[in-house]
């Protein structure tokens, strides 16, 4: 077989691009910086929907929509975040073109817009404009509301999932009556993305602040969670804003409190993106391809009949499609989303065997099935796991009886197992400076640093500019540990975490 | 109580708002014809979405996404669409904001971008300049993809619903090999909307084709379905077009045959979109307030504890509890999307009962029972259902044991019977003219009117003028009965259906 993806340790960046584009999850259309999601890439976007509606929906909130366009000045009233997006907003000017005979097809310059509109980058601006309408009195409070959206921030260097023009994402934006709930909100809800991160794509993350000069524009603090790639990177995979009353301030958003004052409202945001199917491909996926932890895969189970020709294959295909539909009809719960099994019965019986399996292994199919006439002699199945490649993931004489509720529980296994060995990968990772000659040498190094440092942006800035190492997280467990500065000897409280980053 | 929703009989545009505006659906933005969606309007479009991503899903269509940039050239390549959608389209023409200390934030005139980008109206240019890179073979047909997403067009009078510059929808692009199969596609697609609007939105629709006078831009010709709103009037609540080779030629996209012949592909696109929440208001919802089938109500059931006071109220609300865990225990299905039924308990004492049953009246909640004292003696409840205001719809002693299967058939029941109801209004709103004066005078009736006409786009521009009435569609299964047009006095084949329209 020709190799279609281009092993790691040959060239990192582009296995993650052969993965991308060969297990068909997404590509580049024509307009800069913006991907096509194609229907793998997608269908595991739907499941990380599922999975994390489900959990805004539990802790209270509600989905709601609000204007794709944002006019320029409801931006330029956050000063913080109209300097942080300024530089990345598509810009709709005119609102009609001209098609006439003859010509072509031309903007109307008679169509021009009185105030420019900006696509939104965050939705910060329209929904504290339209929270104004919304908040009277502190019974109007808590509002939690998320939103479901596509955003926009033109970035001059993309890479598909990772970094994209326009990019699929979902927002939350709440409004307290008090600080103190608006700061349990935040942390709530970076807990709740560490809990997906964990459960769903079985993708360890750190959790903690992120230091001021990483910080949302126009938050107070920034939480973060912070994932390991493969390849050592850090990629930040979710976000929670503590906003203060900045956005309050902004639009005039004042309630009338218990005792009859009018305060300001307390806000948070947080935000996940289509990003994050780039996490799974780094922290899960090998050189034979995808791998996708089971709760999110699009297909769990593939089934192979095997067999030489029309009378040998029909009893395995006549036990592959009763295997599948004993899946299917496997009581519903929780791990799935309360859906079917996904099993689909492979057919090519054009392609040898070795060509049908590498196919399923290159798309991330978590479980596969082969039933040969030798199998069948024997009652049996062949029972491959794609966390484990080869012949060490493959079960033979596993009972056709009993192979149903056999593939449920490895599917289980598997969703650990990914968990487990990308946590020990993660830890392993993690090593501890303590001088900067020595940060220096380990950050060359694939993997995470964790080094003192005196707190100042200075020193962040200098540390980033000759190592092009940031500050990912100061992680909440980690231990309180004074010491110095490794780069001005200051005092230092804790050890905070650093590493190159996507 | 003061009234908050204007009756139909005074005010019928104003009622419609009302309701939009009380039961929490929409908002309007400051931003030109965009509208808020507010959660419970947003409920209400999810609850749409399951029930359509299934039937879209059992059809073997898959979810992708696009871009939602068009290169101006893209749209100028099919000639119909650029004159069909020109005059509506929001353009991008710059790419970076300028934020400068002591100037006003404004856009970067160094930032043009060097061909104009549109915000999709529609996709079908984007996705088939995709497709001419996914489809080289006939093994790469049917291709069956749906998009789920917010497309713009700038409409210059826009209304809740029905008409807004930025709308939610989703649109299947579809690839085929043949033209029986994309006609067979476009068929089925229609039907498809067809069973959702009865069995989901309990709205019986007429399905048929457009006259080529109101078919897409693009098509060759569109099949639809059309409701009959309260008022008479008609809304379009779904299209699907059966483009032939226009996109497939427009794009270059060609594929090798069986016979290894290039061929032009054939192409449908279908759409519905958040209009069809207009369309359940103006189906079933009173001078009360909003009425929601319970296959899309965001809250099935509420149940209101009485009572004095705590005393009174505490075994009240026990029993409210223990109802509510029961509803929500009962098995999942497909009725309710194997979502469990969605149950409140309100506890609003501070508030006069009659009060807070207006109040989920006007929420449109298809169920409420009442638990209070003396029904607590009987060891029973009260049960009113939304669909028949007053003492009509109201049981009485419902025994509480055997209570929450007794509620999960009436959610049943009153799905069948708000479809039986706007059925019988649809059919007696339907009139058949023999002559043009006859016709105009029917015509400034509410309803539909039945009239020959002879296939003729001068005829029809005519009927529109003299009448503001359209033809709506020429349904499937009206009778083959020839006549002669009303206005020309041509043949013509059989009667097809003209309103006024939404």
């Amino acid at each position: 077989m020709a190799e279609k993806i281009t092993p790691r340790a040959k060239d990192y960046p582009q296995w993650y691009l052969d993965i991308v584009k060969e297990a068909g999850l997404a590509d580049n259309s024509d307009v800069r910086g913006c991907m096509v999601i194609k229907p793998t890439g997608y269908a595991i976007w739907e499941k990380m929907q599922r999975g994390l509606d489900k959990m805004f929906k539990d802790t209270g909130h509600v989905n709601a929509y609000f204007p794709l366009f944002i006019p320029m000045s409801y931006l330029a009233k956050e000063e913080e975040m109209a300097e942080g997006f300024a530089k990345e907003c598509a810009v709709v000017t005119h609102y009609r073109l001209k098609a006439e005979k003859g010509k072509p097809l031309h903007v109307d310059p008679t169509a021009e817009l009185e105030e420019p509109l900006i696509i939104r980058p965050t939705s910060e601006t329209i929904i504290w404009r339209t929270y104004k309408e919304w908040i009277q009195s502190y019974r109007d409070l808590p509002l939690l509301i998320n939103q479901w959206a596509n955003v926009v921030r033109w970035e001059m260097r993309t890479r598909l999932f990772l970094r994209t023009a326009e990019f699929l994402w979902q927002e939350g934006h709440t409004a307290h009556a008090t600080q103190a709930e608006a700061e349990a909100e935040t942390l709530q809800m970076v807990r709740v993305y560490q809990k997906f991160a964990e459960e769903f794509m079985a993708m360890p993350v750190l959790v903690g602040p992120k230091s001021d000069g990483q910080k949302f524009p126009g938050a107070i603090y920034t939480l973060c969670i912070e994932a390991m790639m493969q390849d050592g990177k850090a990629l930040q995979a979710g976000t929670s804003h503590f906003l203060g009353q900045n956005f309050a301030k902004a639009f005039d958003v004042t309630f009338q409190n218990e005792k009859g004052q009018r305060e300001h409202a307390w806000a948070t945001s947080w935000g996940v993106s289509t990003r994050l199917i780039g996490g799974i491909i780094m922290t899960h996926s090998d050189d034979n391809g995808l791998v996708v932890p089971p709760r999110l895969a699009p297909l769990h189970v593939v089934i192979c009949p095997l067999g030489k020709n029309d009378a040998e294959r029909a009893p395995g295909i006549a036990a592959a499609e009763k295997l599948a539909a004993e899946l299917r009809a496997l009581p519903r719960d929780d791990f799935f989303g309360y859906e079917p099994i996904s099993v689909k019965v492979d057919m090519t019986f054009d392609k040898q065997p070795g060509f049908r399996y590498a196919e399923y292994e290159l798309r991330g199919v978590p479980v596969r099935v082969e039933i040969g006439p030798k199998d069948l002699a024997k009652s049996a199945c062949a029972v491959a796991r794609r966390d484990v490649p080869g012949k060490e993931g493959k079960q033979f004489d596993v009972p056709l009886a009993g192979a149903a509720a056999h593939i449920d529980k490895l599917l289980r296994d598997i969703q650990v197992a990914l968990y487990t060995r990308a946590k020990k990968y993660r830890d392993d990772g993690m090593r501890t400076a303590n001088s900067y000659t020595e940060f220096k040498e380990m950050i060359e190094q694939p993997g995470f640093v964790w080094a003192h440092w005196d707190g100042t942006g200075e020193t962040e800035t200098k540390i980033a500019e000759e190592t092009k190492a940031t500050i990912r997280c100061i992680p909440f467990d980690a231990p309180i540990e004074p010491g110095v500065c490794m780069v001005t000897g200051q005092p230092s409280a804790r050890r905070v975490v650093f590493a190159r980053a996507y």
